[in-house]
C-alpha cells in the first residue's frame, strides 16, 4: 500500500506538477482510503519527499544491473547514456517539481536539501564506478561533477521539447572530452 | 508602468514561485491599478512570459558591456564567470519557475517554448562571441552547447543551497577542458 501511494505520487507530480498534486488526488489514484494514506504519510510533504526518495533508490538499483552490460569499446559514451537516463526519467521530472517548489518553501527545503545532498553523493559515487576512475587523480573529481551538472542541465532542457538529438550530439562530444581529460 | 509591472512580476516569481504569483499580487507590488495592469497584460500568462522575455533581454544588453573588460590571460575562465552569472541570477530563477510550470500546462508551454528557443539561440551566439570561436570547426559547436547545458545544470544545483565554491572548482576544470578541446 505504501508502494502504491508512492508510485501514484510520482505519477501525479509528473502529470500534474507540484501545485496539481494533493493527498486527495494521490489517494484516489492509488485506490487507497484517506485514512490509510494519512496513516502512512501524514502530510503532502511527507508523501512527496518519501516517494521521490524511494523511487530514486529503486531506479538506481535497477541501473546497477546495467553495469554488467557495458561494452569495452565505447564504454564512456555508453556510461553517459546510462547516466542520462536518470536525468530524463519520470523520477527526474518528479524531483524537479519538488526541487523548484522547495526553493520558495522553507519547510519543504529543509526536508529536500538533505535528500538532494545524499542522492547527489550517491550519484557521484555511481558515476565514478561506471567510468572506472579514481577521483583523487588529476581533474577527475571535477570532470565527473561537471558530467553530472551537464546531465542535469540537459535534463532540464528536455522538459519542454524533445531534445534527444541535440543531447546525443552533445554527449558524443562529451565522451571525447572525458576520454581525453580523465586520468586513468 | 509596463516596466514596473514586469519587474514586480520577476520579483514575485523569485520570492513566491509560480503558484504564489498572481496578477493581483503583482499589481499591488508594482503600485499599479488592476485596470491598468489588465490593459497592459490581459492575463497572468501574458504578464509572466512578457516579463521574463524583457528582463532576459535587458540582462543580455547589460552583459554585453562586460565583453570589453575580459582579460587576455585567463579569458576562458572569465567568460565562464560572465555566462554563469546568467544562470544564477534572479531572472534565471524566474525563468525556471515559468519553465517548470509550462511542463504540465500545454497553453503556457505553447507560449514559453518559442521564447526558450530564441533565448537559447541568442545565448549560444553570445557564448561563441565571448569565447571567440568558429562553431564550424572541430567539436566547437558541441563544446559550446555543453558549456551552456553545464551552466544550466549548475544553476539548478544552486537553487536550494549555496553551491558557489563547488561551482568555481567545476568551472576551473572546465576552462582547462575548453582551452584544450576548442579549435581556434
Amino acid at each position: 500500500m505504501r508502494l502504491r501511494l508512492m508510485e501514484a505520487t510520482v505519477e501525479c507530480l509528473v502529470e500534474l506538477g507540484w501545485s496539481g498534486t494533493s493527498t486527495t488526488v494521490v489517494s484516489q489514484r492509488a485506490g487507497v482510503s484517506r485514512g490509510a494514506q494519512l496513516h502512512h504519510f501524514p502530510s503532502k510533504q511527507a508523501l512527496v519527499v518519501g516517494a521521490v526518495e524511494h523511487l530514486t533508490e529503486r531506479r538506481r538499483h535497477a541501473m546497477a544491473d546495467t553495469v554488467r552490460t557495458l561494452p569495452d569499446v565505447g564504454r564512456t559514451r555508453a556510461v553517459l547514456d546510462v547516466l542520462a537516463e536518470q536525468f530524463t526519467s519520470p523520477v527526474f521530472f518528479a524531483a524537479l517539481e519538488l526541487w523548484v517548489a522547495a526553493r520558495t518553501d522553507p519547510d519543504l527545503r529543509e526536508a529536500v536539501a538533505p535528500l538532494e545532498r545524499r542522492v547527489g553523493r550517491e550519484t557521484h559515487a555511481y558515476a565514478l564506478e561506471l567510468l572506472d576512475v579514481d577521483e583523487q587523480r588529476g581533474r577527475n573529481r571535477e570532470l565527473v561533477q561537471a558530467t553530472l551538472d551537464l546531465l542535469r542541465g540537459l535534463g532540464l532542457a528536455g522538459t519542454l521539447t524533445d531534445d534527444s538529438r541535440r543531447r546525443a550530439a552533445v554527449l558524443d562530444a562529451w565522451a571525447v572530452t572525458l576520454d581525453t581529460g580523465l586520468e586513468r
